[in-house]
């Protein structure tokens, strides 16, 4: 069993591939990471780590063909795809297809697991998003992936893969200033609670974000890959559970979690909260009787936030938040 | 004011030239018409007619950067997008996806009509189709229609081109055996009538279909040129009001046109019969507010398409089919 990690040195990527690493391993595992850049990694015979931004067609070819499971996370995020449209299209869109075709040769179709994201919806603002609401991006980072997306299903309904795509909302909590990435502002929330450092927030309080910690998206992926018996008729974009919160209420519990009270202030930039900000009620979704979930609670998602940027040791005594769902 | 046809030698696409150079010409109109293979035209200094399938990037630029207008409707149709992955890819999304970023390297954008399709839908079968209801293709052809459209959509937000893409319904009467083109049928049907030939059906009589004359197809695209004051929220692409009649109806509208009665029967392909024979009614849609039109009746549908096909000298004296639209 050989699996491909790509954009392994990312965020997401590490998390996932650490976990993956945890996991009992059977004689026949193997695992690829890749990534432009990448951390060192203890010696294991059955681990091979590979600075690559997979642009050379017949490198990735090589790599993929003989991946049995493919996470795909490699991508420019969506502020650095907005300023940067030729790159996105060459890493967000062209690569990604180029992956997935690269998988469709095989005899087998492999299961490829790609990260999506909840930019495929765009501005729209209906009263609430179920599996129907039709995806309308706003941010050429968004049009890629429903580009990819559409690609993914397709291949699927070909029957030379067995794609998923997981539509991941605001994930937090990265490390540092998340450079390129329109929604940092919910991590950074973290950073500023946890050390105690002021921070001016570029939404309204009210604003509405969907958020899940870095460790119930990695469970997430995961899930996806292990899912079998797909049901006939399931879309093969899924928009994952998610916890839908104020940007005032992830604030407070934040605070809760680390005890701090930093000097936060709020000064709405109108393009953040509009993209970010304004999400509605999510229902009805195919994945949550699928298996997969969201972090079931406010304090839960700190707690395991907290944990995935290294801020742990930042947490009060008791505050653990540790929710019936682990 | 340069007008560029992609596609050119095509059904659609030879119609639309014609019509083009029938206009009345002002004294900076200049035409390129593009397609693998094009039929010779009277010499016109302002008309340029290139043999070229777009796969050279250098060629395609120089040629896409200088129109003002721009018709994409170069495509390998859906049969053969079916049977030949790589190919759909090459034609139906690469070149399509130069042809729009070419387009994006001009200073003033242009406006640029893509022939999309009713295919972007798939086999979804929900009571009825409106501009909610979310695409989800079942053939390789309208996967790569759909991400064209929201690559286009992209660019339009982004300013750099001024794009419209209008989803074409079945379109009547393609001469020939429509090769590679698995809705011909309903073109054959047209010819079966014409010369009183037998012909087998590949629906059942009650398959419901969306159907639209050549003709109505080109004022459609000559319309969405012509189209300013786009407003704002307006999607970007567009399913065009069609004339939803029963396969039935229509073979029963082409014999009283041409007034034979072939040996027509009916042997459904399920799998045609689900692709192309189960359209549900068309509501609500943006298209008709802002002067995009079907063919209004099944008689003015019908002569339409006779005379697009070449075959208005089959019609019976006095069945002219002309409605009230024209």
């Amino acid at each position: 069993m050989h699996t491909l990690v790509t954009g392994a040195g990312g965020f997401i990527g590490t998390l996932l591939c650490d976990r993956l690493l945890a996991r009992t391993q059977s004689s026949d595992s193997r695992y690829t990471f890749v990534d432009r850049g990448l951390r060192a990694r203890p010696d294991a015979t059955n681990v091979r780590v590979l600075q690559s931004d997979l642009a050379s067609g017949a490198e990735l070819a090589d790599i993929v063909q003989s991946a049995d499971v493919v996470y795909h996370l490699a991508a420019v995020p969506g502020g650095a795809s907005e300023s940067d449209y030729a790159l996105s299209r060459r890493v967000n869109l062209d690569v990604a297809l180029a992956v997935l075709e690269a998988s469709a040769a095989r005899t087998r179709p492999a299961r490829v697991i790609y990260a999506s994201s909840i930019a495929v919806y765009g501005l729209a603002t209906p009263d609430e998003v179920d599996d129907d609401t039709p995806p309308r991006p706003s941010l050429t980072y968004g049009a890629h992936k429903l580009m990819v997306e559409t690609a993914l299903a397709d291949l699927s309904r070909r029957g030379r893969i067995d794609g998923l795509a997981l539509r991941l909302p605001g994930i937090v909590a990265r490390p540092g200033s998340g450079e390129g990435l329109r929604s940092a502002f919910m991590s950074n929330l973290f950073h500023a609670y946890a050390h105690g450092r002021p921070y001016t927030v570029p939404t309204s309080p009210d604003a509405t974000v969907w958020v899940m910690s870095a460790d119930r998206a990695v469970d997430n992926l995961l899930h996806g890959a292990q899912c079998s018996g797909w049901p006939a008729g399931t879309p093969r974009a899924l928009t994952l559970p998610v916890m839908r919160v104020t940007v005032g209420e992830l604030a407070a519990a934040v605070g809760r979690a680390v005890g701090t009270e930093p000097p936060i202030t709020y000064e709405p930039d109108p393009d953040i909260e509009a993209q970010f900000g304004r999400l509605p009620r999510l229902t009805g979704c195919a994945a949550g009787t699928l298996g997969f979930a969201s972090d079931g609670t406010i304090d839960a998602l700190v707690a395991r936030a907290l944990a995935a940027a290294g801020l742990s040791g930042c947490m009060r005594a008791g505050a653990t938040g540790r929710a019936p769902l682990e």
